[in-house]
């Protein structure tokens, strides 16, 4: 992974908006700047130097991982540590301000910095700078993203293998996710929704003991973490035979589905491409069940920049790595969900998820 | 669960601190007070009423799961209905202010209650109120910690069987995680920590695609989660014959460890439990190897107070349950680590975590 070329860009945008440095406290950004995977860190990406700081529990895999940056190894907390590495350091210019990332400082956190600091630096809410870098992904990044929705397409060859009904939702996910670790996966990227029969209404089913029923629906919604990247992946199928209307509601999302994925390509905006699956819904009369956006980036976190929802103005860019995900849910009847993830290349996309949408008949 | 006692026993402790109530921003707070199990909710817990707030997909899972507290579906998100609701409340009195958790409220966060709330309540930092009512567990939440150690000793079966030289850390890990699935767990408490070799004196030694070596320690840690408690456990198996240094050192470790868990009851502090196993080590003149914290409270969440660390006054009390987990490693060599959970009683401690822990030699 390019580290070095990350940090001098992220330099560079920290002069344009007058900062002299970022104090990185999102640990998915730390990762994305030097490579430290660990779970206690802070990273001062400054304009002359970058320095992680982790502590003891880290000595030996910082040394193995980290990039482009120094390591100091604090005795109290890394907050601490780069707290008091910002009141000391003389190379800092008292004219310009340290960049901290809201979202990832708590008050409390705040309030400990500034009692190391005393006022000696300036702190300031940054834009989201590293979130803005990560959006466009590079060929490294997509490699492994795609390494990890191969490894993810391997689990839903077991789900249609394992869904029986009277099998537990839970024995299903469990024997996908076993499947995940053998494959080299360091976990799953959320918990595995497996619902089914009345289940698959509800968007966020995780597998449960409910037993899977004779005739119905089973949302599948799986995806694993590969060397850091994540995969996220959905596939609706039907245990006995289908009716008539629950063949129409897969169709009209799979409808959807496509639509979308087709508005896919650099220049349109993340608004766009979610009005596309809407549209489709719309004319079904099924727009009102569809209660959530129709997708979200993904790579070291399984919820990136940019969102695929109504308003959202990001225009998509070539790079950019994101789920195509648009569902109906009639509640306490039955809901499908179809997702697959897509890259924006230059002429348009491509559906890094592999296999067909068929609707599979358990 | 009590969730009615705990949010009286709360509204107490917001009398004593001049708070009318308390915005619960931290999820496991939530549960702890409501019962309320999602990924998206503000609680506010106040003198007249409580209410959750939560989005459309929680709308059938907050029915179901919540106790004691009115809910509110939030069109946009959970934080700014609660903002709105503050704004707007006439119960409130003027002149108590709303406590806010410094640790669970991110600067921005706080930036956009403060947007909407426009100085119409009076927000401060309160003191960790809940996670002090919740270091002391009830009968329930202990039956439900002892449940989640019994299907962790399951585990740890699995992986003696499992553990073989030329074997992946991971494949183990994988069919630990698998038995914990089947076993009812939602998940694991913490990434499964498997490390064999020289790899067992790295402290945090995630399972590894490191094959097992012929002769040496392998350090399993691992943890479910099951039925929203956690269990923590380690044990260290020797894999071929150990050396007199290998077995010295086991019996090291095993000896402070039994001295910490022999410390524990009603009265003593935090630091004196940690400092037993240290005494132990020291006059082993292993010491400075042993480069963490004794212990750690734990329930619905993996790390919770008290800690058992060097200097903390916290003293002990009946109900609560905690971590006894003392190690040695040396760099580059080999290390040990062996843990049980303990509940704090009346008359001293009960060690949850089944089995002896004589070495077992694979």
């Amino acid at each position: 992974m390019d580290h070095a070329g990350r940090l001098s860009r992220l330099r560079s945008a920290l002069g344009e908006n007058n900062l002299d440095s970022l104090l990185v406290t999102h640990l998915p950004n730390i990762r994305y700047l030097c490579g430290f995977t660990g779970s206690a860190a802070v990273l001062i990406a400054g304009d002359r130097v970058s320095i992680l700081f982790t502590d003891g529990r880290y000595r030996t895999q910082a040394k193995d991982e980290v990039n482009a940056a120094r390591i100091v190894i604090a005795r109290k907390s890394p907050l601490i540590a780069a707290a008091e590495w910002l009141a000391t350091n003389k190379e800092r210019s008292s004219s310009t301000a340290v960049g901290i990332e809201p979202e990832a400082i708590t008050i409390g956190m705040r309030v400990r910095l500034a009692s190391v600091l005393k006022g000696r630096a300036r702190l300031r809410s940054a834009p989201p700078l590293v979130e803005r870098a990560r959006m466009v992904k590079d060929a490294a990044e997509i490699l492994r993203i795609r390494r990890a929705v191969e490894l993810g397409a391997s689990l839903f060859r077991i789900a249609c293998k394992k869904i029986r009904p009277g099998l537990t939702e839970v024995e299903v996910a469990a024997a996908m996710e076993y499947e995940a670790r053998r494959g080299g996966a360091e976990g799953m990227s959320f918990p595995t929704i497996l619902a089914s029969g009345a289940r698959s209404a509800i968007v966020h089913g995780r597998a449960s003991g409910a037993r899977i029923p004779r005739r119905g629906f089973v949302v599948c919604d799986f995806g694993v973490i590969l060397a850091g990247y994540c995969s996220d992946r959905t596939r609706t199928v039907h245990v006995g035979r289908p009716s008539q209307e629950a063949r129409g509601l897969y169709e009209a999302v799979l409808e959807a589905q496509g639509a979308a994925i087709a508005a896919v390509r650099p220049g349109v905006t993340a608004a766009e491409v979610d009005d596309a699956a809407r549209r489709v819904l719309r004319k079904r009369k099924l727009a009102g069940y569809f209660t959530h956006s129709t997708g979200h980036g993904l790579g070291l976190e399984i919820h990136e920049a940019p969102r695929l929802a109504k308003g959202q103005t990001q225009k998509l860019e070539p790079g950019m790595v994101i789920t195509i995900e648009p569902g109906a849910y009639i509640p306490g009847k039955w809901g499908v969900r179809i997702e697959d993830v897509v890259v924006v290349t230059a002429s348009g996309r491509e559906v890094l998820t592999p296999t067909d949408k068929e609707l599979v008949i358990i």
